[in-house]
């Protein structure tokens, strides 16, 4: 993706630089958070410099995960100018989204400490970029759910429709699943839930349940198989949700809805 | 990217769909916006489907660039219910990102109607999804501006002390873009804007003024370069930098800030 | 695989067939089994040729994981000649590969029938082919083992030493991984099984315990994990594994070292 | 093919690993022969750590194309632990399989020592794996048929008819080939091998001949063509073959159903 | 290199085109010669449109190698506007690009007509369109010399060093390459042709001879191996070299410094 | 580029320097200009031998776009004998070629010398080598016009037709491109030429003007717009066009029509 976002943004080349900027120019450059949050994403920006120039000089000064406060200053950068400049918005790019990502999650994680509650992301995530955005989500304290349709069973109402009925769709994912995978059943009503717990599901995604709703299915269900709160949580209703006793809840919202963080680069020339 | 998407969340197989829906199932479904806004992406999502699937029948009931209704039909699907299931996820993830670039735009646009300013998108875009995203923009109502480092010339401030100083930096810029590229050059104060305009530069692009400086800029400047407001402009902000009669505002948050609109799948299978 | 084992093979041409057969020469050819076996593949054959010609006619005269006599025709394909010429040998490769897994892992199931046990294979893959010859194994009756090293968690000793002891493993395991995927510890005891049971893994592998230690092993543990047997099975003694009664047995031999299965292409000109 | 191999195994993380091995764990891991063989394909299992992690040290012991007794180190590793235990099982299905073939080559050359024949491979490769299959082959002594259908002309029966006849399909190969390519002819009987050689064939291709007919064969050509016995030939078989006196023997089964060679990866984690 | 050459020119669009020429225009277009010459490329050029849009439909009124005169039509194009102008310039570029290289071999081979001498190419070849210049030069009525260093052993002075002389050169060639292919030896000096026959090479490549020196070479060899002029041939030399009585006269110039022949695209927009 | 056109000219192998020449050969090889012309593409020659060895060492003793005689030496290459003879060919290739377009363009530039005009190339390269040819053309003293269809807008006959006239067209490219692109149209008669600078065009391309007529447009016009002389310029007439006043004149034969300059490599092993 680094490679990717370097050719999108280039393309046949920074007319800009090239044209302003003489080819042995030297730089000092930092990274430097604007705003209070959780950083993710440095060694992705790293790693855009890095394309572009393989002798550039890194110091990092925080590790993903550190909260920073404004004015921070995240990694420094010795070294050529020119690609210092060219690589400058899409290190940032990943930064700030990746640390919005992070920082939101953060905030989720924060409201339900003192519960069991894991804080998990969904599938709602940018296309290319789900193995950086789940890694944002670790970086601000949450843990993450099935990276993708190929590494857990997750039966929907349509599959169950398919399949015809809960216990048919959980011996099917059975089946055809490989015996590390766990099975876990999204239902609508605490009576779906009861028959997923009986057909042997070993999750129960609770979908858009109030939090009554998530403390009786809770207590119904009473340990047999682990539940998941989905669907509508924010960030004031993921207390209630946690406090309900559920083992997991899941926020879209992680992912795709996170603002970018503001981080920018301050850049000096050095004599060479 | 709609394969790398689509690879990226299958990746070895859609364990679930492949288990519990028979291969022969049929169905019809239907994108579905559950807000009011501006929608972007039908051809994306569409193109996420038919990569799974050739043989699937779409009927579109908008176009990109429409405003919907919350519960208003946006595409019908009839086909093959596996291909269906298996590309939901990331046929949505592009809807409403980009359904969300095109809403938020518009609300800019709506902000300054009635002024001759242009609402411009950034390089603040998803690595990856620019080329989307910035579609996304003019579905919104919305113009691009350049699209990388490569179809336009930009001078910011390390640009201009390296190439020392503005009147150099135009004259290399000149000499080395190409002559169909205009050059465009970042000024803080109204006296650089002066030395820039002097320098020839086609488009001067006011960092971070105010209104009252955007004003007396555009003043002072009479039409003899167009004019930019980027930095710091919102919702509440952006009329205002409009009417002091710039010609372009250029918003990052369009991009690296939108949240996603609710769009969902209502999906029914129907006998073959 | 397909589009790279045909340009492997062709590279800048099939300078024979060029030269020597007409481009508007048609054909009748069919895929016949020589031997008895188990086919698999039959749709990466077709693959094969249709990426030559996509206008060439297929008629499958069975399904993969059909057992097949000496004599069989397994497709027909009408069309250019050219380019059933030029693909044969890579259609071939594949499905006498596949069918050559496929027939093993058969024999492998009968050789359990009767037991509860489950064949499956392991990552012993050809470089490329994962996902290929883990189909040919499910076309020969067996089931899969996790695809590859990020759908499925299986501890082994360096993983236990690095992470000082069993119980420590799988809580690290659980804390890293996503609550879909189950976590198995390989033990080469019955001590090491007992503690792993006592952690709390979902599956225990005995790494080449004879049948009676695989006996007291499952007796051992008693239902609380599933268990798999490992290591050094083959033919003679795969029954004996499964009457101890464990859950699943893999067998690296499925994949590494299947002998490939003789399967020809009966070819005739026709008129156009 | 060793990316390749990496990625499909890995693919979104090699989850074990990285819960219960700390990134800063370092290893001496040795590469050894668990039996008897051939070893090939040292090279390829290094590449395979190496894309892994750059930094990691390699002591080779033997080169490929060595014979090696049960216990034989072949390579020892130096450096951090997780990339070791990652690649392990890509490293290993490399050497093992091309192993297996350099060992089964062995074999056949062995049993023709002291005549002339010189044993080669065919195009029965498994997809994607031809170069290094062929690598493989040459480290066990044998030799190279053409690598695909581009460095060689082949002419079989199919050819034949299409092209109206031996001698008019050889002319027009001659035609259409580079004049650096040889001419080689299948032929199922003497009289076709009269005809072929009669037309200018370089080398004549004795399809199925036992060895009363290779030798008959070899006598009518009297050198005027080289000649390749095919078809048929197993260890049994492969010395009549070659006191026949024939100039190849091609062996389909030195690349398609070589077993394995049991190769292991011993592991020990070293102080930093 | 169709697609290739479509993204360098493309890029992130052909904003004239979106801009000026509505979706639903129509056109008929057709690919027109400006001066006589032979043509070359047209199925190229056909794929170029193809790939912008498949729904175009072509008549071609030549094949290649066809002598056209100016102003004959080669390719009629019907359908949407916007494709078709987008891939004019990528179109163009293949055809006019490998008719000139058909136009000047067709006047090598003009020029030796009424000799046995063959007209070859050479590797000096644009990069990356190898297969399509050597397949231009076929139109163009010469024959190809090998695709590559992979297809043919031509042993040049520098590897005769390393090898220790053409004999050993001979030998190591012939045990290295398949016996498929012929070996080529490079010589200087008709003492080296000598030796070079004596060592059984299949081919002696007479570097920069003259007229007379060619003759001698090939009395001298007297059929014992085919001969190749190759070294400053041009339009005045080449038919005192083929009658010199040499098997090849290869001609870098073929591919290396043939002019582009004037091609181009009469367009009319036609009613929907 | 580079690397595929390695992977082109080397495929499975380059037999005859593996056959022939040690593996721990060493060799000293100097890229040296036969003839006088303009060097482009040193860095490229050198890329290419980097890849098939990264320790290979390099001295370049010119830069490109310096002038050369006869015997001047470009580049000296230290180190493996191998990789150097088996990208030599490659190396070559690209030096050639770009050399030959960087010669040719510095007569274009020579003969416009002491006027104003500005030489230019077009797209008509060679596909895929756009970016290196246009470097080319600037390393002979030219500039580059549009890269591609995507940085620049240039309207032609057809988009002046389908836009409904000029004016239309330069309205609709106004508000389709970015404000940082300019406008050019094409125009074939002074009318035309007078209709596009009263529509506001930045640029007028006068597509084959004799000298009379570019000198009459370049008066009208009178500065209100670049102009820039294209189609059917010549060595003998690019003066004529200079000297009428033209700002540009572009060429499409600097890329399409260059002939390749003679560089070879003089090779001498050293010892270890």
């Amino acid at each position: 993706m680094v490679a990717l976002a370097l050719a999108e943004d280039i393309g046949s080349g920074d007319i800009t630089t090239i044209a302003t900027v003489p080819a042995d120019a030297r730089c000092v450059a930092r990274l430097r958070s604007r705003v209070a949050g959780v950083v993710a994403g440095l060694p992705v920006a790293t790693e855009a410099f890095r394309q572009l120039d393989g002798t550039l000089a890194f110091e990092a000064h925080v590790r993903d995960g550190a909260a920073v406060a404004p004015g921070d200053v995240l990694l420094t950068i010795h070294g050529a100018a020119r690609p210092v400049l060219s690589a400058e918005r899409v290190a940032l790019n990943f930064v700030q989204r990746l640390s919005g990502i992070a920082t939101l999650t953060q905030r989720y994680v924060a409201a339900v400490s003192g519960t069991d509650a894991i804080v998990v992301d969904t599938r709602k995530t940018t296309p290319g970029l789900r193995t950086l955005e789940k890694y944002a989500v670790r970086a601000g304290g949450g843990q993450n759910h099935r990276t993708g349709l190929y590494d857990g069973v997750l039966i929907k109402d349509n599959h169950l429709v398919a399949a015809g009925g809960i216990t048919a769709a959980v011996r099917a994912a059975r089946r055809h699943g490989s015996h590390l995978l766990r099975v876990e059943v999204e239902v609508d009503t605490l009576d779906q839930a009861r028959e997923a717990v009986a057909a042997g599901a070993d999750v129960i995604l609770l979908d858009n349940f109030d939090a009554t709703g998530l403390r009786e299915a809770v207590e119904m269900i009473a340990g047999r198989a682990m539940t998941e709160a989905s669907g509508g949580i924010n960030l004031s209703t993921v207390r209630a949700a946690a406090e309900a006793g559920v083992t997991l809840i899941s926020v879209g919202a992680l992912t795709h809805s996170a603002p970018a963080i503001d981080v920018g680069l301050d850049f000096d020339f050095v004599p060479a």
